[in-house]
């Protein structure tokens, strides 16, 4: 048994591989057979001789294979061999395309379980999983999904965190169990996922790009057309016709660094929104009992995506603001001020109210940004994990209110009294950042009535189960967070 | 078994439960009973069926849960019905004040095994914890606390890195060693913490609001108050006094970014001097076998954050000067700097000592918070972990020091030879950054000695084990890092 | 039983142990012996003792050892009579330089696992390990390496993800057996490395300093020496000497910050290069089964470290662009320029062509920048490990060449036309970023290149397993991504 365990390690220098995990595997020793001789199948055999397995790996064309590809413990033989050799468990290792060609070992196969770890080819095939297909070909075999998940690096240098789980399905649940216990021996977390029906969900994951983030994107994104758009028809577009005046060149910068921080603005209050929402709901109720509607459910599971978006807008107003200075356009402006000033033949006036405007906007911008980073980094995996529940909710709803306030006194300072002056309304618009702040002020006012006494005492008694008309009175634990509500 | 462990998966189609961890586990399938049917009852019922336990909840009114709200396999029975099937462990998902109303099952519940899973109320309650007000009332059961810290979004999704840890503590060990099985058998990591009078300990647990970091941000603040302070009266108000110079104005930025760098350089200087006072305090008793003080203790285990808060000053203090030219003030100095050198009809004359002056104190300054941020990058979890005992030193110690140099640095070349002109002594008061400059150092200087080849071989010796007056060669490992000090 | 388990623990308040990981393990209660009683031994065996085990240290001088440094549960005796009660495990936790003072236990020791948990005292030694001088002085005991990289932090709070690993090797088989079970029971994942031959590498591992990052720090640090010394010559030295001009002030941050950026453009081409070259070889062998020459497989496994490095010096150069306007001379030439139109009498003229130069190349770097930043984030381990395979994808391919691309942008609107006047090139030298953008044009146009749908489906049929010239077909499973090669 010791010699399973060590000789293989021996001859694979580069890639430490974990020792087996459980003794008794070792003991029986079962023989697992790959099929096909990929990167996929060399990985799995690697793996599966460091944890102590039997490997034996099948393929059309055993000469073909260079030697030392394989670690010296795995046994290459051809297909029929390779069943022959194998304990139950048969892995298929090859393309989905090539199922087929293994239809003469159909009744080799019979009453082995067939592990499928192909991908789908494409997101939108609406056709069976290759792994049903596999079952509809191998109806007297035990076919399971999985591993699909588990890239080649990862067998090889052992699981990480955030890839330990391998998600498995299938019909057979003796099948299924085998998988499960193989797949722990091998230091992952198997999932079950159910029948094989799943197979379709499992095959496409690997597949997806970011699906939590799609919709945060998409909103954020089109916030930005928004504004941009408004800006450009209001400051560039208009201007030019009405006067001949030609600030095309804004479009690049000036514009842009005028519509992130709208942008922001309404992106972070929007992270509120939901949650804000909710209470007045349970409000509204009177109980915590009740489903949210599936829109809410899924806005609430999309606040961080929705916060770190808005903060990614905040920080590059922030390195544009300070580009400004930078710019072609504002030695020009300086230049020509000093110029005009000295034509006058008068020293720029001390402008008490011009000075404090800036420094308090700046201050508030500079600060709220700083809120923000911080948010931003409890929103990695590694640092929100320390976090008890108490300083998960000081951040995010603590923290993140604070962040909004600072962010609304920065655009009202900004703003100064410039919004209550005719001038501020060309072609009867206001300015983007007047529209950008309407949002977050409601948002910061229904915040407020939440924190009065008698309105926050009810709703912590809803969230701790209490209902306004109960017949019964059901019991709660304190664990009050129903969807981490903050 | 197969059925027990897939159906309620099949019917949570929303949280991927992992498999059980152990067979032997599930052939036995103990029946393990909850009482309460809240968020927490809910999650635990979730996990414990996927890991293959039979579950029965008990609440006072069965009829009033919504179907569909617990997994099938779960059974829903009337209190004194859910005892009575219960093998050995009864969790106590209700909240403490609702205890009592238990007593009619004092007897039912004897002899088993009930697990108060509370949290406390509040921080300040000096009476008996929830779990020995439990014990009281059930004498004849076996007490257990436990499972408070896992939130319930926890229990669903399955354990992170960061909260694996289920602290438990209960004056029977029969009963420990129960629970302490069913939560490695659920993928926790049971953490024993002794006897039940540490279970006020482990029920505030989650209400502590970072702890570590209290006394870290506190120094920070005092340090920020005073300097803020101190700018206040020298530069602001006394000035105003003495000359009606109004520059109020400079609240708001220029003085809370003449601040934050004296508060940044001073605590950078607090990280590196308990490590230094520890290394004195070893060569002067010339034993590594003292106990230090315990403020000294608490100190060297505070580094790592008043690294980070001297970390968010610095870069706090860099956007803050690189708003500077945004800053309304600017433009109106510099306007009339222009306006001026053209009244008096000369060109302004090349200050080839204000060049270099400020092209090192920028290129100082710059590098500086670049050094810094690598020590805060690393002092993430996830990349901090991949460090081995050398690379965690030199980046903590080694960087550490070339980040301290670089801002005493900054802050000289900054100061250049100001400070021995009379002007900067308005009122006698030094500029904020000479007294900031002060224990920096010392600091600086106080290493620099250690590094001296006497001193550091001896010190060298007493990390090795070596004692200066000893009778008996007690050998040592060179694992030498006491404390981690650097 | 359960009192072994428990009763150290009550005793040991400040570090909550785990408790032990197997029934079976307790049962038998199995004795380790500790020789030495340094911090490692004593948090080994708070450790061990944690895990359920007996543990006796064995030290020189019993009587010296303080009361309370060890659990209460440890047995202290002389070294005789600890290995007298050990089982089978004796943990020898003393400097190798006293290895041969236990010569008189050699019979004592005969047959039972010694475990060298020492370090190696420098890199460059040559001579035998520690484990191999060991296992010379004790030829009758089974010794095994291991546990050397485990720190006492480590052994005392518990592993964390990324040191979880214990490297272990041993020409005793047996010897291997147990020290890797008993690895597994303290909660480490046991590595198996081969042989003592391998001692020498895992005792030199904890003095390593950041290996995988030397070639690439030395490789941007080669580069920047460049810039800066043609930097230097081009724009300092030269026009010192033929025109007497001084400009050296421009040394501290000028030059840097025109070197920076070039070395962070470079630097990002070098990490695209490998990725093409390895493409363009298997399209030209028509394989993807022959090896990569193998100083093409460390660059490979480089790039990460280099895109890491571009990062550092494009933020580098960012901070120092934006304290452009807070230098001296900046000042200087502004007020110049306006005393200069003054004199002229003339308004500072409009440069439509300067404004959009300004505009889109200050856009461009701030975008690049940005995105880098994404790149930068997603290789944190904690990031990372979240994304799907076609996640990491999209970030380190797709977004990385949408920098690489914005990159060149920003180099070449700064650059505008000025390269082909002739007063960019005294001395005949272009400057710095003519010379830096060369290489990532090149690398850019090759990826284009391989865009082209005649040679993209090549290349993906090659990498699904195809060959070119084939006599047999061997059968590959699509997960494609030898070496991850984006």
């Amino acid at each position: 048994m010791a010699e399973d365990l060590t000789t293989p390690l021996l001859s694979d220098s580069e890639v430490p591989a974990e020792v087996p995990a459980e003794a008794p595997a070792l003991k029986t020793s079962p023989t697992v057979a790959i099929l096909g001789s990929g990167d996929f199948s060399r990985s799995l055999a690697v793996r599966l001789v460091a944890c102590g397995f039997r490997v034996v790996v099948g393929s059309r064309c055993v000469n073909r294979i260079p030697s030392g590809l394989f670690p010296d413990a795995v046994e290459l033989r051809n297909q029929e061999g390779a069943v022959s050799q194998a304990g139950c468990l048969v892995f298929m290792a090859l393309f989905p395309e090539h199922y087929h060609s293994l239809l003469g070992l159909q009744s080799a196969l019979a009453g082995k379980v067939l592990v499928d770890v192909s991908n789908a080819a494409e997101m939108n095939n609406h056709g069976p999983s290759n792994a049903e297909r596999l079952a509809e070909l191998f109806p007297d075999s035990l076919v399971v999904k999985g591993f699909n998940m588990v890239s080649t690096w990862e067998l090889q240098t052992g699981a990480h965190d955030g890839s330990r789980q391998v998600l498995i399905c299938s019909n057979s649940t003796e099948g299924k169990r085998k998988v499960v216990e193989l797949a722990r021996q091998m230091g992952f977390h198997p999932v079950d996922m159910g029948g094989l029906s799943a197979a379709r969900e499992i095959e496409v994951a690997p597949l997806r790009l970011f699906p939590s983030w799609s919709g945060s994107i998409l909103v954020t994104f089109l916030l930005f057309l928004f504004f941009y758009g408004y800006g450009f028809l209001r400051g560039i577009l208009l201007p030019f016709l009405a006067q001949g005046h030609n600030t095309f060149y804004r479009l690049a910068l000036g514009l842009v660094n005028e519509s992130l921080p709208a942008v922001a603005l309404v992106t972070l209050a929007l992270v509120y929104f939901p949650g804000l929402f909710a209470a007045w709901l349970q409000l509204w109720k009177g109980t915590k009992y009740q489903r949210f509607p599936s829109w809410l459910d899924n806005w609430l599971q999309r606040r961080k995506q929705l916060g770190l978006l808005s903060f990614l807008c905040a920080t590059l107003h922030g390195v544009y603001s300070l580009c400004q200075p930078l710019r072609r356009i504002t030695l020009y402006r300086l230049v020509n001020t000093a110029y005009r000033q000295v034509k006058a033949g008068v020293e720029e006036p001390w402008d008490e109210v011009g000075v404090w405007r800036s420094e308090l906007y700046l201050s508030c911008g500079v600060l709220g940004l700083g809120v923000l980073s911080l948010l931003a980094i409890t929103s990695l995996p590694s640092v929100g994990n320390t976090l008890n529940w108490r300083e998960f909710t000081f951040v995010q709803s603590g923290l993140g209110y604070i962040a909004l306030t600072l962010s609304i006194m920065h655009t009202l300072f900004f703003g100064w009294d410039f919004a209550f002056h005719i001038e501020a309304y060309p072609f009867y618009m206001p300015p983007s950042y007047v529209l950008a702040v309407v949002l977050p002020c409601i948002i910061l006012v229904c915040r407020c009535f939440l924190l009065l006494p008698c309105i926050s005492t009810r709703l912590t008694r809803i969230r701790r189960g209490w209902e306004s008309k109960r017949n019964c009175p059901v019991l709660q634990h304190h664990h009050v967070v129903a969807n981490r509500i903050p």
